[in-house]
């Protein structure tokens, strides 16, 4: 599909090998050579050539049937973004302080464009099913962190958010831009942000920004729970209160530090 | 340095793209454009468009003072590494557990090459200091899970690691092939292996293997404690279970499953 491309330079090459690793999703993440091929749109000899090239280095794995499949070395430098494990590892003590309080899942994450990705997700026993993965991404302002990170965003990201058409989960997903910007302003004014079961009909989350080293808004926490029986007001400051941990072991400005 | 390769072709083109990255360590994950350069061996000019291109992609990001960090893009794509984020979220409840009973240090490694890959790693409240990082690498022998690694390895990899001269880091550590062949068999035998003030003179670790499906030991899993409290026979056992529910949810053939 993309073969008219002019197939010379560095740019061209590099923005193939990258293509290839794109082929692989949370749906498809074990691809035989001409899946690959056909899901990255490149020809099957140029991506046998790059799929060599990229097993050699370890950002692919080849199985013994064939398969391929990311490999470690990619995970393992990648694991140096400080927005992914980083951030995560700083988070990993106060979320699961606050999973064992609330027994709910309890989600870390960060905005990525006009997009959610998730960073950490602990799931509470006999909690509310949630539809989220480690490393998935989901729209913005259907989920309590989306709309945490949104209200926080750049004035030009969030007109872009509210551009897109959104998306109805349910009947109570927010689709007017109206709304959303009515509810953006309410996050900012009390610091919480509450979606009331707009992706699933029995789960509400309720988020609180994390604050980085500059003071800016770099990730949000939430916690996810029934829709029928939690209670918003008594969780939003337990999650507030694990955003704050989080915050000050980022070393954010501007909260009140231990004395030892 | 090796500006005399001839510059042509993908091949070179992808290889130079994954040297930039690597240029990137856990000891320097934040670079400007002159350190990439000097790091991966390539051109400024060479390095900048490669850069460019991978920023563009988002596999690195470039911060407001011009410093550039692995991206989180990539972060998302090798997350779907099968023994990076899925063996971590199949094991995490079980090492949560293993963490809250022992109280110590509880950690996930798989082998790459003649590496332990940490992928996983809780600090227990009060207990001993370890050096590992998730995604950072050590050597197999003076640690239990990289005995365990070794033990299950095949004939070839453990002749290269007993080939490779063996690093001293205490009066412990060992350091003689015939010792360490020695140890492996044991480990082989029961199914345990326990590396005592191998790497500190204040810790000892003790792993037992995970088991993937096809019935192989894809990880292992271990408890680091204090050497001086520590009992290694009473934490085997704990050590064990955790390793078995953990193979169990990966599938392992030949373990009970308990009935509905």
């Amino acid at each position: 599909m993309r073969r008219g491309e002019v197939p010379h330079a560095g740019a061209s090459v590099t923005a193939r090998a990258l293509r290839v690793l794109e082929a692989f999703t949370p749906e498809r993440p074990v691809l035989r050579l001409a899946e690959i091929s056909r899901h990255s749109g490149l020809p099957l000899t140029t991506t046998h050539r790059l799929v060599g090239e990229l097993a050699a280095w370890g950002a692919l794995e080849r199985e013994p049937g064939g398969d391929y499949r990311i490999g470690l070395r990619l995970w393992e430098i990648a694991s140096l973004a400080p927005r992914g494990l980083g951030l995560r590892e700083a988070a990993l003590p106060y979320l699961s302080d606050l999973g064992r309080i609330t027994r709910e899942n309890v989600q870390l994450a960060v905005r990525e464009d006009l997009s959610v990705v998730y960073v950490e997700r602990l799931a509470g026993r006999g909690a509310v099913p949630v539809l989220t993965r480690v490393g998935g991404r989901f729209a913005l302002t259907p989920t309590g962190v989306g709309l945490v990170l949104l209200a926080c965003a750049p004035a030009d990201v969030q007109e872009r958010a509210l551009a897109q058409p959104l998306v109805r989960h349910t009947e109570k997903t927010l689709c007017s831009p109206e709304e959303v910007r009515r509810v953006l302003a309410e996050v900012r004014r009390t610091g919480v942000a509450v979606s009331d079961r707009q992706v699933t009909m029995d789960a509400v989350s309720i988020a609180a920004p994390i604050h980085g080293p500059e003071g800016t808004v770099v990730a949000a926490v939430s916690v996810v729970a029934h829709a029928a029986t939690a209670d918003p007001r008594a969780l939003a400051p337990l999650v507030q209160v694990a955003a704050r941990g989080i915050s000050r072991s980022l070393g954010a400005p501007g909260l009140p530090s231990s004395v030892a």
